[in-house]
């Protein structure tokens, strides 16, 4: 349990949401899927552990084969009277749906909690975007939108204090990713709060409608076209009266906690000209946006969708500003067909119903458009690039009139929908100090990351913020960490884009990712390098070193692989790297820091044992004797450049759009560049070399057998065995390795396993099936020392005379 | 294979839509759900039965274990590059919405065919409307809307082709029942026509796209937030060419049948003030109704929206009188919560952006109402209370206004959404011969009236109609066959309210059923009746004979049970009734239409064999023989009145709703009647005495050795065993039969097993099970003619002697 007595914590918005809905519900039927797991897994532990919810009991916590087994569970319990809820998103949310129209229709009590995701269309996607949720607006469930971690906390509560007196079912749900895996410091909810927001009257009422022998009933029944259509229409009233139910529950909440929320959120100048209404967390963008415009002269505003469904067109109408004149509506999904995103939709049949009613005296100009599909960044610079298009005229000879069915953040260069933007416009974040992590999937760096927000978050009167860029392929992929702190609540979701700070955990990085177009004027940059201050310069490559003297950065190194290795660490380089970061950033004094961290340590390690915890700890007390600031020369020496991601003979696909992706510029790929239904060219992996693993497998040919077993083995077709002719190896490169086949009557046959090592990932499958392979080193310290050692200094000429010569 | 060699054919919606699917595809991947389980029904056999598709191939029919299943199969199968179609209807097709996002992303051409029916929310109903296919608008499928018979075979065709050309899928819908289930006369298509329709160049485009070992490539990948925005936005291009393809493909189709289709088809007064815009068979009734209103100086019109997806802002302001200051849309689904149904919100997006562009002057007043849910009747009566609300002003202060949000056809007392409507309003009929048969579930009227559908619309040039009403108790319900008949196509999708014919299968309706409350004055009523012509009047319940007098009825009367026994025909009324109805009507000279009669007869029952067929030939020629006109006293004379569905002593809710659902009097229970959430008193079932069974079980005792089977294997609680004290005897009514208990020791005790003869479906388990048990005939002749055997005479004071002397 997160909560500190101060009852503040910095976590997710996952864990936000599931502290509270695991104290207000008895059962939890789960079923785990990306990004709304980490709640099931929680709930899972904390019954476990035997935590309790408010009523003293232990929820029980059921794990069906699908979710579709999940809602099934949902929607026998509730009818057993127990609370209930679920936590889904995205393909699993749409398993639940026909479960979820009986829940609704039988106007039962419950809390769906989603972490909101992209569906599966042209391609899957675990990412963050409205297009589950709003495939479940049709059901009959409510739908309350948090934008934050502190609402994702706050909402659960309220979306359950809301059910119990409406009867109405309802969607909690905030962006997956974004907000489900954004760590930020909030104020937690005691359980007391929980319980006054909670009375036992509505549970008992709850608890009356259950099917019971003792008083039998029937529920579910079939009706025929008699009575179905009157059937349906009982539900009117409970519906019309959920939007006031729910602003009254926001009204106590306020009332006990001083967080004030109302179902549509109007902020920004009282007689805004131009209104972006928007839901979830982009609402918290625009919110910042709108306050910078305005103090710049603009008059703009924003509607933050809170209650989504019943969506309320008196509530609405009352917090649109009489003087507006044009509205942009930012839906988060995608309806291809339709004649408009859904919220566009709402939007358009609300103020045509104020003009109807006489409510509004003109109809503003409306537009809608699509931004952030699938956890695509949604940045100031978008929200002031749609302020601008609603500044333009809403008719024009000369086609600058404003754009309808627009997208922002992309650049639609097929059917020009996009709006552009300027990435250059950015927020006053002087306030903050910002920092970025550049680690490898598994490598430990965002465990840190996190340990070190926790660490500033609930010790000193800062707030703090963390988001973690993962890529799907998870395991040795990239991971970029974003952490921000400041004396204020930290409302930016969205990456860093001008960090104070930026830690490189991988040196090869320097060769592959331009990090340091990320950096401000006089940051900080620390490198993990197998090179001392003296010699690193030299390994550099130019741009590199350009920008260090260009931006005046300040320039640390250390060999974490090094210390890690002397402290027993073997290659875990994490806690070195965040010791690093606390002595260079100063957001804590240092003996502080190096306390806390130790704590962290314990905290995070004593399950692992002892003698773990006591090698972190010697590792953090060799870290600053090993870090060392680097003089920067007046001058770039170095005229190495980033390397190519992929070879110049891959195919053209490959070099124009998979190398784009795999160099981290996905985003500046324009719509014709995608193919249309998803269809790619197969095979395309090969061209990526990832480069991933410091150990690799070498053959040892006096030992080997040839069984091939090595080569069956390997996931990755690291390892390849080949025979041929020994008449070939008379072109053989340098070091090519080669042995008599093992089998009689070919004495002309060779054979070769040859290793491609950029392809290994070190799983050690290899080496577990057979003594003639072994690993070595080849950390970028390990190559130069190297470098007379044929087999890794040809590797690669190695690897193109197999292919070239033998295999063609 | 329905179509004769005129290509006229006879057959409901279902295999209108099936005949088309199972010809232009080569896989159909199935689970049967009402009410589309014909067309996967229909694709089987036809598979069966080698019937070929348009290219020489049989279709592979794959039956899985749910849709989930199915959509799967029929995803793989496209993938396969194989033509492939699914049928399916309401949860089964929300089992399907997770592929189908897949298949529309990756732009794959395929049609489901949808008889569109309700979603279980408050109750589950088979029954029809939008519910289940307004779930699925968000896939990015595109929505096409039969509203008839000829058009759910047509569009099927037009679907298909617009498939294969616009790579966009396709739902193919109609109103599940009204369209799926009525038999209607139609001009089917040729081999050559759906070829002419479906090039080949399009087919093999479609197989180009499929996955293939030979070129190999990947469809189906994972996306990041990097480039999946971009992805998803690469079908755009196709979504806008879609409605162009659509409308062509409709104008080639006309060129080659004549029958001519609009994506927005609009109809009435080219002046039109007041507009309804309406999807499926509704249209039909709203055409007709503004018809006939125009030609009383009314300026009214309808769009009938056949292309719901993508829908085209462009074509429907075309499609709009610019004439319009009112418009009602209609949506046959309720989404609680939204700001209004889903059309409503289409037609206010595209009306506002039609502003917006300049392309409308103003704003026409919009109001959105709800109708026929769940096959709630949709007739010209409601039209017409649509059309008067769209007469009333704009704004009142009286309260006189339009009312927005309405629902139409039922009476909504607690959130008074519904309009009043004058059921007396009908369109002039005088065109049609209507008929009415209430028969029983499963007694064979039914396919006796198909069969008669089938003989008069393809042997004369009449047009027919032939809807059938079914409890979804199905077997041993009440039936009501609607047949019409006339001179040009029928556009009628809604109940007979007055019929030149009725026929009452069941001599006991007459005292349970008002059913010359349906019946024109000078009708002809046809009664299968115990009694002779002579004898029957006095038989008859007061309400019948004064309808009969009033209405100047014609009355005959025949004892097909008797026939139908007497030709070994055991019970099986339908041939004969079905021969009376011919004799009647006059709709076929005599001598043909019994030659007719029998013609379908050898083809219904040809494969239960020659015995079979023959008992029906005697049955037919006994049948005339038997027939004879009652001669009408000119005074009623009897004072019996309808009987109460249920005892004065049943609970408040059994009496109030129940018995008015039971008596044919479900539609006029209000809102407030119907529980909130789906919820009623359990036991109910006790109280519908349904008396279907001719044979009842009588008790044995002194056969009986008391071992309780009999009550134990029947399924309805018919036999109940019960012991006793004897001295309990001396109350019992005469007859109340008693044996002394077989066991030792209790010679006090004795034995009695009850007969709740009301409750008897005749299953014959009991006598399977027992020689202590008989059956006896207890028709109201075999009633009559034992009145004086104390068994069948006191049975229901016997029930009620054994219920409160010992059951207390």
């Amino acid at each position: 349990m997160p909560a500190n007595k101060k009852m503040i914590a910095t976590i997710d918005g996952n864990e936000a949401a599931a502290y509270v809905a695991y104290r207000v519900n008895e059962v939890c039927a789960i079923y785990p899927i990306t990004p709304s797991s980490t709640m099931a897994e929680l709930a899972d532990e904390w019954s476990a552990k035997g935590i309790k919810n408010i009523w003293g009991n232990v929820p029980d916590i059921i794990e069906m084969q699908s979710e579709g087994g999940a809602a099934g569970t949902v929607h026998g319990a509730l009818q057993t009277g127990s609370l209930t809820t679920t936590f889904t998103a995205s393909q699993g949310l749409m398993l639940m749906l026909p479960n979820m129209y009986k829940i609704a229709g039988e106007l039962t009590a419950t809390v769906f909690h989603v972490a909101a995701r992209s569906l599966a269309a042209q391609a899957l996607s675990i990412f963050g975007d409205h297009q589950d949720v709003m495939a479940a607006r049709t059901t009959g469930f409510a739908m309350l939108a948090s934008a934050s971690v502190q609402e994702a906390h706050d909402f659960a509560l309220i979306a359950q204090a809301a059910t119990l007196r409406s009867r109405i079912p309802f969607i909690h749900f905030f962006d997956g990713f974004r907000t489900s895996h954004e760590v930020n410091k909030l104020a937690m909810l005691s359980d007391e709060q929980i319980k006054k927001m909670i009375p036992d009257e509505f549970v008992f009422a709850h608890r009356k409608r259950a099917l019971n022998p003792d008083h039998p009933f029937i529920r579910g029944t079939a009706q025929n076209p008699d009575v179905y259509f009157q059937g349906r229409e009982t539900v009117n009233g409970f519906y019309d009266r959920t939007p006031g139910i729910v602003q009254d529950v926001m009204h106590a909440f306020e009332q006990m906690t001083g967080r004030k929320y109302e179902l549509f959120e109007y902020s920004g100048a009282a007689d805004a000209k131009h209104v972006i209404i928007i839901m979830g967390s982009g609402g918290e963008t625009v919110e910042e946006t709108a306050k910078a415009l305005n103090l710049a002269g603009e008059k703009t505003g924003v509607i933050k969708v809170r209650l989504y469904r019943p969506f309320s067109t008196a509530h609405f109408l009352d917090a649109l500003p009489a003087t507006v004149q044009s509205i942009a509506v930012l839906d988060r999904t995608k309806e291809s067909g339709a004649t408009g995103e859904p919220m566009y939709q709402d939007v358009l049949a609300t103020l045509v119903e104020g003009l109807q009613q006489g409510r509004l005296r003109s109809l503003p100009h409306v537009i809608g458009g699509r931004y952030g599909l699938s956890s695509k960044e949604f940045t100031p610079a978008m929200v002031k690039a749609v302020y601008d298009e609603l500044k333009k005229p809403a008719h024009s000879t000369n086609g600058e009139q404003q754009k309808n069915h627009f997208t922002i953040g992309i650049n639609d260069d097929v059917t020009h929908t996009s709006l552009d933007y300027d990435p250059a416009f950015v927020l006053d974040e002087s306030e903050w100090r910002q920092a970025l992590f550049f680690g490898l999937g598994a490598d430990g760096t965002v465990g840190a990351n996190k340990n070190s927000i926790k660490i500033i978050g609930e010790n000193t009167d800062l707030y703090a913020q963390g988001y973690f860029v993962y890529d799907s392929k998870k395991s040795g992929a990239r991971t970029v960490s974003h952490l921000r702190f400041g004396p204020h609540p930290i409302h930016a979701p969205y990456l860093i884009s001008k960090a104070d700070f930026i830690a490189c955990h991988q040196f090869n990085f320097t060769e592959k990712v331009e990090m340091l177009d990320f950096i401000k004027k006089g940051g900080t940059f620390l490198l993990n390098s197998p090179y001392d201050k003296e010699e690193v310069w030299s390994h550099l490559p130019g741009h590199v070193q350009k920008a260090i003297i260009e931006k005046q950065l300040k320039c640390y190194v250390i060999d974490a692989t090094a210390v890690a290795r002397d402290t027993g660490m073997s290659g875990r380089i994490n806690t070195i790297m965040q010791t690093c970061f606390f002595a260079l950033s100063g957001v804590l004094p240092k003996d502080e820091a190096i306390a806390q961290i130790k704590q962290a340590i314990q905290k995070t390690y004593s399950k692992k044992g002892a003698s773990v915890v006591d090698q972190n700890f010697k590792a953090v007390d060799a870290t600053l004797a090993h870090l060392y600031e680097v003089t920067v020369p007046a001058k770039a020496t170095s005229h190495s450049e980033m390397q190519s991601v992929v070879p110049d003979h891959a195919p053209d696909f490959v070099r124009n759009t998979t190398a784009m992706m795999l160099s981290g510029h996905g985003d500046d790929l324009p719509v014709s560049s995608m193919p249309q239904d998803g269809t790619y060219p197969s095979g395309t992996t090969r061209w990526e070399k990832r480069n991933i693993s410091d150990l690799v497998p070498v053959w040892q040919p006096d030992l080997c057998i040839q069984c091939g077993n090595c080569a069956f083995v390997c996931p990755h077709s690291v390892i390849r065995a080949k025979f041929y002719n020994s008449g070939f190896l008379k072109d053989a490169p340098e070091g090519f390795q080669s042995a008599p086949i093992n089998a009689r009557g070919f004495p002309e046959t060779k054979y070769t396993l040859q290793v491609y090592a950029e392809d290994c990932t070190g799983c050690n499958l290899c080496v577990e099936v057979c003594p003639a392979i072994s690993l070595t080193d080849r950390t970028v310290k390990a190559i130069n020392m190297a470098e007379k050692e044929p087999i890794l200094k040809h590797a690669k000429e190695n690897i193109t005379f197999l292919k070239v010569a033998l295999e063609q």
